[in-house]
């Protein structure tokens, strides 16, 4: 078993201001902290889920991928990260099946590896592998 | 906080053999059951997340919703549902802020009462709530 739990879900949205809101006081989730992710173009804000995180994510800068994604997609699910023991070995167990990364592992929320799958390949879910030692 | 933590993710597939392969054999999670949900029109296929389940979601019968899902959205992360203590009370709770559920609760996966958000209310995602006693 490579993934250990799941780390988060990530959610597209357009205004984090306004999403925020809504998962903190309308639907009760508690604000943990916001980040924001130049080298992936992204805003963060990130509510605790109980056994995981809830990261709303809005477009940051130009070339965002989340604003590629509300464009062509709309709001919604966007990803979900799951959580590795050992980032270079879960490559290389996936590299063996077939499913390679859309790029080499870069440094996401929090300082932690991170490393993604292509949706086409696992039935169009975004996967993130977070490496977590 | 009405939400206690994730209790699974769901994700909209078309052939759910062809799926189940991909997620046991090559992403290394651990198979727990199949089960038809006739009334909700779907067939799952359940997987160990770690902290969470990871369920395949295939169309089963006329009129499924995860048929319309799959024409629409194409395969994907389609449902993310969060255990409550008591759904009467998060329902209440959500209703005093605006939030309305699609339809009232019905039974679910495992026997347990369910019923969900529409998701032009909670940034496009399809939010199940799943009572949890």
């Amino acid at each position: 078993v490579i993934f250990r739990r799941l780390d988060h879900l990530g959610i597209a949205v357009r205004d984090l201001e306004e999403a925020g809101r809504r998962w903190t006081e309308d639907l009760g989730f508690t604000f943990l902290h916001r980040e924001v992710l130049e080298e992936q173009g992204v805003e963060v804000l990130m509510l605790d889920g109980g056994n995981c995180h809830v990261e709303l994510l809005a477009p940051h800068g130009e070339n965002s991928p989340i604003a590629k994604y509300l464009e062509r997609r709309g709001e919604g699910l966007q990803q979900a990260a799951f959580a590795v023991e050992d980032m270079d070995r879960a490559l290389e167990f996936l590299k063996g099946r077939g499913l390679l990364p859309i790029a080499p592992p870069s440094i996401g929320a929090g300082g932690r590896r991170v490393c993604f799958l292509h949706p086409k390949n696992v039935n169009g879910v975004l996967l993130e592998l977070v490496e977590d030692r």
